[in-house]
């Protein structure tokens, strides 16, 4: 059974289990930097493969890549979109329910079974394999960088309208895709609403990534006083797009804990829920702001 | 003559001379890492001279550190602060005149003529010597790491409540100090506001510097397309708050443009305001934002 949701926050009845599981706080994800190439059913399958390896080494909270099913380019998203009750859906349910992990779902491009219209979607699902959260990626990654790379998802894809909070039990994930991490406002957002943790899956090019891969995570860890994750897909020498890889996980201090190359491999870390407290204690900078000189409205609710 | 202005934003009319004088958008910078110490006739005198070299090598913008007159640390704010009349302000007004040159005048301990109140504040002076901005600490410096550093301004410290812009003739610059910096809204207005640099005269420490001084001026930069600039005091082994220094430049692009240790130097930086444009165009963020789902409220005005 798959369940859908309109607001995209949902408290699953699974929360309970585990949260009294682990009252310390403390909880382990894994990012999934996996190989991407042009064939759909295999690219489903490696992910399932690793989702698996990924909790048979305790992990949690998994999350895959950016367009983990298909490749990254705007001439063939229509035809590897999937439905909400497509195959890949079908699939993902079935990891997170076999291993009791959560599981952010990467992203696909999504066809909305009703207007037709294709989105760079995050289909978000509990332990018992329920889709609890839908992320329509929400600033479509348009740019030209002369002589470096242009890209425009606007040619064949339509844009979010909504923030996607998810609990997990250990505290609320927000969600954001690739591009959505160059705007500040929409970590903001997710810290204003509660969200110890943001993942972003996300594919950053040869010009971006080294540039401001790290820096955009490191800022937005610290100027909200939470972990931020991303994951990628692994280089494909093979495709359109190179992807820069080095998913990562950045603490609320700034601090890289773990990252990676541009190979495939699942990168690993422990989120201690405690650590925010501390910091967010000795540097209260969510206290100290300055309502009476500015604000940030939430306009989605 | 000193003239003062009550909402800090000023069109000088020097502006024009200096307009003409450039008309390819490209000034230099110069940031002062001078050494503070306990007497104040002798920091304000090394300010003078250190201007001077500045002004000798053709800086046409050039900002001292904060707290450049004066030991950091709260027991002494009040002995050492001035009035908007004080020896401080005539000696800088004197330097900008002399120099033909903007000066961001780091900040001193600023004691308002009528409430008494003490301020950490930045006097602005075009190259006239008039006072056309000035800019009191927004964010008071309270934090608390526990085996590290304590340090509470509001002990005897106000703040201030007024974002502060200037216009020099070749772009607006706004201005925050230290602590300033850990809040992006404050960034963010600016830029909303046509800034195309920030100014942050700062005395980071020996825990925050490597932490984090670095990393906020490039997602500053990064997130509004702008430069950033720091100027800090270099490192006093007597003086009881160790300063970090430091002070850097930083391109719209989040590169370090020019940087330094924590002894006493000058940083020159040609700013460049073509670059905005050329990377305003590339990644458009400035114009994706989705005033749909979030808002940056300037409640100040």
């Amino acid at each position: 059974m798959i369940r859908y949701l309109s607001n995209n926050i949902l408290f699953s009845s699974s929360n309970k289990i585990i949260m009294n599981n682990n009252n310390k706080g403390i909880f382990k994800f894994a990012g999934i930097q996996m190989m991407v190439g042009s064939d759909k059913k295999k690219n489903i399958e490696n992910a399932q493969k690793l989702i698996d390896e990924a909790s048979r080494n305790n992990a949690n909270l998994v999350s895959l890549p950016e367009c983990f099913n298909c490749p990254y380019s705007t001439s063939v998203f229509n035809e590897y979109s999937d439905g909400c009750k497509g195959e890949t859906i079908k699939a993902l349910s079935e990891s997170a329910k076999k291993n009791k992990i959560w599981l952010i779902g990467g992203s696909i491009p999504e066809k909305d079974d009703d207007s037709g219209k294709i989105y760079n979607t995050s289909f978000i699902f509990n332990p018992d394999g329920l889709v609890v959260g839908k992320h329509r990626k929400i600033h479509l990654f348009d740019i030209d960088i002369k002589d470096k790379i242009r890209f425009k998802e606007s040619e064949t894809l339509s844009p979010g309208h909504s923030l996607t909070i998810v609990d997990i039990g250990y505290c609320k994930i927000g969600v954001g895709i690739c591009y959505d991490i160059r705007f500040p406002e929409l970590a903001m957002l997710y810290q204003q609403e509660g969200c110890k943790m943001i993942v972003y899956p996300g594919a950053f090019n040869m010009t971006t990534g080294p540039a401001h891969w790290e820096l955009l995570q490191r800022s937005r860890a610290v100027d909200n006083q939470l972990y931020i994750a991303t994951v990628s897909p692994c280089r494909n020498p093979d495709s359109s797009y190179t992807a820069w890889g080095h998913s990562t996980v950045v603490s609320p201090w700034g601090e890289v804990l773990t990252t990676t190359d541009h190979q495939e491999s699942i990168i690993y870390s422990d989120i201690d829920l405690s650590k925010i407290d501390e910091i967010r204690s000795s540097i209260p900078v969510l206290q100290q702001k300055r309502s009476d000189i500015y604000q940030i409205l939430n306009k989605s609710k």
